[in-house]
């Protein structure tokens, strides 16, 4: 019997996954040409779902590299000449900073203990930073940074680039990419696929950055540069051979979240994430982890355990109902749960799982 | 009814791969922790059937990452501090020269027509030179490098690092890994899977080289910089969530090969190779493009064709029997055929693509 995964990524595969890579299969999609029009067709559709889905505007380029590690770096890489700031409150927003100082850039940071949040007010910005990143969901510590405090960074900061890390939330929050330069995602979370796809959202000012910086030798890459991903997508190519299964199935699966309304799936994400913190308060042996309501994450859930070892309580659920839930991250790992709250996980499956783990 | 591609890449699906995917999504390996003991496994059990295939010592690392694409970058900031050296016959070695320029490298080249291919005696290797860079098969114009040559020039100049760009061809070319430094494929290949993974095959040598330039404050980028790589490879793991899936078949794929037995696929490539450069020979209306025999490839057949458009041909083909073979590279589209010849395709697929040939 197949398992649920409750895990932050690899997740639970969103129930149409496994029918469209079939689809993909009898399409013979593994065999066509990357500069043939059936591939631009293919990513004209998924670059127009993810559109619609998370209101991007035309002006944007929407790329596909090997994960959303790699945007980290691509990032890095095409926007800052010199110094970059990041706000820093657990192990993945860390790495991102760690990235730019391997880069050999000048990198600030923002540092808050683990399960901690940032709001706009609290945050100084340094003066010379280029890019300033923030991360709407930590997936190792469930926090979030909501989109309105994002907004106001930028507003504060005009001058400078702001990114945004969805890796563990996209499509759940409701950025305004008007207002923000850039986002990442990767598949393997929230969108519910097999690993080994990320996507970069860039705005055009990017790309005129990159391209200054290109004329005055700094080292931005070769083929996945802003200026070459820019150059492909306009004819809805890639530099590369990309994985073109996975950016077809990931068109269809933003099509379908499209058909259910991104309304709906934001209010199922609210309701369920409700459910589990609710529970986890009421709980004997489980407590919330994150003490600021507001910055708690709705995708992925994170809580203390207390007089039991967070392994005995996976073994027990994954024994009772073959559902898997992760550990926490880390020094974590003894003392913490995490439990995604994707869209794949139905209010029914998030229902079974409280049940059983009221029986722990 | 499903086409046979002939296309050199994205190519025809090795027969098995299909079905490899479809456990792949039973076992639900879209869902499971890269850093788990059954990620590991997956991982290791790749590795080593990479290794019984091409004969890959144990003290050489074998990697994954987006595409081969991406290991030229990331060979190049890894190994060459000033100077590379490229021997350029074709489109993507010209390419691979281009990324080495693009990251500020002093880039030389020995440039040769297309349709014209490399012996080890007419080689000059500029002095400086840290890295030289060969093709086992350029993929647009059909010319091979002979491993027996590619492993003279690694004997000629020892002081330097050898890698060898397999993508069209491997695991066909026989080369010696305890002479050539490195080398790198893509799995849309010879190896017949959809696109989305690069394979990186490493010496310590090259680490040792990487772990000097960071200290020096080269460029070596961030997560697939080689030390990084080699660190994670020692426990199996990926510095990134990497594409999981493709990492499994990739190894049921190997492992399918070395039950058919690596000489029985080469003189079966061999075998089939000949059958369309003697029918090319013969016909009327095509003509063997690579003049030189021992420089012809025999992965990727490349053919003129004359008095007759290739779009033509290659439209009739599929008509009459449903395959699809490629079309010339860039300014050789409308004169020239490139014919796959991949593991994929059986002796009786190429017999009744030379029957089809004939009645054009």
């Amino acid at each position: 019997m197949r398992k649920i995964y409750f895990t932050p990524g690899p997740a639970e595969l969103f129930p149409t996954v496994e029918k469209h890579y079939q689809e993909a299969f009898e399409l013979q999609l593994g065999s066509i040409s990357h500069r043939s029009q059936l591939f631009r067709d293919i990513y004209k559709h998924t670059a127009e779902q993810l559109r619609i889905l998370m209101i991007i505007p035309e002006t944007h380029g929407i790329f596909f590299t090997g994960s959303a590690t790699e945007i980290w770096e691509r990032l890095i890489q095409n926007t800052v000449e010199h110094e970059s700031f990041h706000l820093v409150n657990g192990s993945f927003s860390k790495k991102f900073f760690d990235f730019s100082i391997e880069l050999n850039k000048y990198a600030h940071k923002m540092e808050k203990p683990f399960g901690e949040g940032f709001d706009n007010s609290e945050i100084i910005v340094p003066e010379y930073a280029e890019l300033i990143c923030a991360t709407a969901n930590e997936t190792s510590s469930g926090v979030q940074m909501r989109p309105a405090e994002i907004h106001k960074l930028k507003r504060a900061n005009r001058d400078k680039f702001v990114c945004v890390d969805m890796v563990s939330s996209a499509p759940y929050p409701d950025l305004d990419f008007n207002t923000v330069d850039s986002a990442m995602f990767s598949v393997q979370k929230s969108f519910g696929m097999p690993a080994g796809l990320g996507c970069w959202i860039v705005n055009p000012a990017m790309l005129e950055k990159a391209e200054r910086m290109k004329t005055h030798e700094n080292h931005i890459g070769t083929y996945h540069n802003l200026p070459s991903l820019f150059k492909n997508f306009a004819k809805y190519e890639t530099p590369e051979t990309p994985n073109v299964m996975a950016i077809y199935v990931l068109g269809k699966v933003a099509e379908d979240m499209n058909n259910i309304g991104i309304d709906t799936i934001r209010k199922q994400t609210e309701k369920k994430a409700k459910m589990l913190y609710d529970f986890a308060d009421k709980s004997d042996f489980l407590d919330v982890f994150v003490k600021n309501p507001e910055h708690r994450s709705q995708t992925v859930v994170v809580v203390n355990v207390k007089e039991k070892f967070a392994a005995n309580v996976i073994k027990q659920v994954q024994n009772d109902v073959n559902m898997v839930i992760g550990s926490g991250y880390g020094d974590f790992k003894d003392t913490q749960l995490r439990i995604a709250n994707f869209p794949a996980v139905s209010l029914g499956q998030v229902e079974k799982l409280i049940e059983a783990l009221k029986k722990v």
